[in-house]
C-alpha cells in the first residue's frame, strides 16, 4: 500500500467499529433486479467477509446501468429498492457498513468530470474490457461516450471515498489499473490526494443456474434469494441434472449436476450422502430435488423473513437508505473539498 | 423554436426584469486571464446587447480550461476573479443577469454524466472542431477523454438552464448541433424536458492586436481593457501601422493600420479625419497614436474606475458571485429535479 500516511476525515460519521484501522473498501452492484443465488454465493457473501475487515461502502450503482442501457432507466428505481431489500434481508448491517445509492451522491459526477481530464482516449480504447465489448457488439462508433467512460466513472466511485481496496473479479483488473493510473496522474499534478487502490481479486467457483449453465439473469436460469417456497419449487423441480441418467435405475454423475452443486452450497451436511446415492442410483432425481427443496427453503427462511420485515416497514428502509447516503455524502464532500483545494479550484 | 410550451421554474430567483418573456440565453468565457480589447469588442459587447433581450446566464467556464490545460489549473481561480472584475468594470449588471462560476454548480457535472450516455463516440469524433484539433496536435490517442467530451460539457452548461439560445461564432455551430442531437435523444427517451437551443450566430470583424494580427492572448499582442494609461501607452506607441509608410512625409493607408481600426472603435468621431490626414500625410503616426491614446484612455476611464471600486471592495464581489451562483444553482437544481423525474432516477 502506498497510503500509510493517508487519513480520511470521516470520523464524524463513522459507521461503527473500525476493524482495519480505517482501511476503506468500495464495492458496488448494478441494480438490475432482485438478487439470485449466483449473486448471493458470489458478491454478497464476499461482502459479509469484507465488512469484518474493512470500513465498507456498498453502492447501488444505478448510473452504471445507464452506460449500457439508457432505455432501461425507468426500471432502475424499483430495481434499486429490490436490491437493497435483498441486501438487508441477507443481513448486511447498515450500522456497520455504508449502504448507499450512487446517483444520490453528486460528488461522483463531479469527480468523474475532473478525472476525465486525467486519462487519454487512447488509454480507454485500449482497455481490454472495452475492446471485448466493441468486438462483441461490432458497433464501435455507436457506443456511447459514457460507455467508453465507464472505467472513469468507476474510478470516481472508488476515489471519492479514497478507498484503499476494491474487490473485483479477474476480468475487472484492467479497470483498477486504469484507476491507479488516474491516481498517479492526478497526484503528480496536484499532490497526494488519493491513495492508489488495491484490487482484492476474488475467484468465485462457477455457480450453475437451473439449466446447468452459469446462473445469470440474462439466461433466465436464476432463482431469487427471496423467492417464496412455491417459486423455488417451480424452478428447482425441473432443473438440470445429469443428462446421461435417463432412467431412475441409471447411476448418475453428481459432478455434472446443478442440484449437487446446490447441495454443496446450501446443505453441505447432506452432500456426501447425496453424491453416493446418486452414483449408486440409490436415490432418484425427483426425491433428490424434493429433499434439496426442503433444505433450501429452510436455508433462506431467515433471509425471507427479515426481508419481509423491511418490506412491511418502508419508512425504515427509507431511513436506512437516507442515512447511508448521508454518510457516503459526508465522506465524498470531504474528498471533493480536498480535491478542489489541491487543484486550487473555487 | 420548438419550446413554446416550455417554462422554467426560476421565478423565485428572477434576476430582474424579463424583457423576452423568459427566453433564456447561456454564454460563457474561459477564464484565461484579464480581458483585452478583442474580448471587449467581441463577446462582451455582445453580452450587453443580449441582456436587453434575454434572461442571461453568463458563466466563467473554469472547468472548460481543464479539458485542454490540466496543468494550468492553479491559475484558474485568479483568472476567474480577474475576469469577473472586468465584467463588472465593463458594466455587466449582476442584478439583471446571472453571473456565475461553472465549477460552483455541481449540476453541470451531473448532467454531463447523464448526457454522456446520449451521444456516441463516433459522433463526437466526427465533430469538425475536434477533428481540426486532432489534426493540429497530431496526438489523437493522447487527447484526454474530457477533451473529446468538451461538447458534452458545453451541452450540459446550456441545458442545465434549459437555455433557448446560445451566442456562438460560426466555428462553434457544430457544437450547438451536437447539443440539439443530445436534446432530441434525451427527449425521445424521457419526454420533453429540454428545449432545442438555437444558435445566435454572431460575426465579429477581425480586431487587430498591437502587431496587426488578430488580437489574441496567445500571440502576446493584446491590450487589457483595464490597463492603466501608462500600460496602454507602452503598448500603443510601438504598435503596428502601415509598413509601407516609411517616412513622415509618405502618405499612409489607414485600411492596413491597426491604429485606424482602433480609432473607428474607440474614437469613431475622429475616424474620418484621421483617415484623410493619414492618406495625405498631413498627420504623422506618432501624433496619430498620441491622439488615439488620449481618446482610448478617456474611453476606458469609467470602466477602470468602476473596476477599481470593485477591487477595493472584495466582499461586495464575493457577494455578487455568491448571489449569482445561488441563482444559477436554483435554476440548475430545478432542471435536474425534472431530469431525474423524467428518467425515474432517485
Amino acid at each position: 500500500m502506498t497510503d500509510s500516511n493517508f487519513s480520511v476525515d470521516s470520523t464524524a460519521s463513522s459507521p461503527g467499529p473500525d476493524p482495519a484501522g480505517g482501511k476503506i473498501v468500495l464495492s458496488g452492484m448494478r441494480p438490475t433486479g432482485r438478487l439470485h443465488w449466483g449473486n448471493y454465493t458470489g458478491a454478497l457473501e464476499n461482502w459479509f467477509a469484507l465488512q469484518e475487515e474493512y470500513r465498507c461502502y456498498f453502492m447501488a450503482a444505478d448510473w452504471h446501468v445507464l452506460t449500457t442501457a439508457l432505455e432501461r432507466a425507468d426500471e432502475i428505481a424499483q430495481n434499486t429498492r429490490d436490491m437493497i431489500l435483498d441486501w438487508l434481508g441477507a443481513g448486511l448491517d447498515p450500522e456497520r457498513s455504508v449502504l448507499f445509492v450512487q446517483s444520490r451522491i453528486k460528488e461522483h459526477a463531479e469527480l468523474f468530470l475532473l478525472l476525465s481530464m486525467c486519462i487519454s482516449m487512447g488509454r480507454l480504447e485500449r482497455n481490454p474490457t472495452f475492446k471485448e465489448q466493441v468486438k462483441d457488439l461490432d458497433l464501435k462508433g455507436e457506443i456511447s461516450f459514457g460507455h467508453l467512460g465507464y472505467p472513469v466513472l468507476q474510478a470516481a466511485d472508488i476515489l471519492v471515498y479514497r478507498a484503499h481496496a476494491v474487490p473485483v473479479g479477474e476480468d475487472q483488473l484492467p479497470h483498477i489499473e486504469l484507476t491507479r493510473e488516474m491516481v498517479r496522474r492526478f497526484n503528480h499534478h496536484f499532490g497526494e490526494v488519493f491513495p492508489e487502490p488495491e484490487a482484492l481479486v476474488t475467484r468465485f467457483a462457477r455457480f450453475p443456474g437451473t439449466d446447468g449453465k452459469r446462473m445469470s439473469k440474462s439466461l433466465g436460469n436464476t432463482i431469487e434469494i427471496a423467492a417464496s417456497p412455491e417459486e423455488i419449487k417451480q424452478k428447482l423441480m425441473p432443473a438440470f441434472t445429469d443428462p446421461a441418467r435417463k432412467r431412475r435405475s441409471d447411476p448418475g454423475d453428481p459432478e455434472v449436476c446443478a442440484i449437487y452443486t446446490w447441495y454443496k452450497k446450501f446443505m453441505p451436511e447432506a452432500a456426501d450422502e447425496t453424491a453416493y446415492e446418486c452414483r449408486t442410483a440409490a436415490r432418484g432425481c425427483v426425491d433428490c430435488k424434493k429433499k434439496l427443496l426442503a433444505g433450501v427453503v429452510e436455508h433462506f427462511a431467515p433471509l425471507r423473513e427479515r426481508r419481509q420485515q423491511y418490506v412491511d416497514d418502508p419508512k425504515l428502509v427509507d431511513e436506512i437508505v437516507e442515512t447511508g447516503c448521508q454518510r457516503a455524502r459526508d465522506a465524498a464532500v470531504a474528498t471533493m473539498d480536498a480535491v478542489r483545494a489541491a487543484m486550487n479550484l473555487g
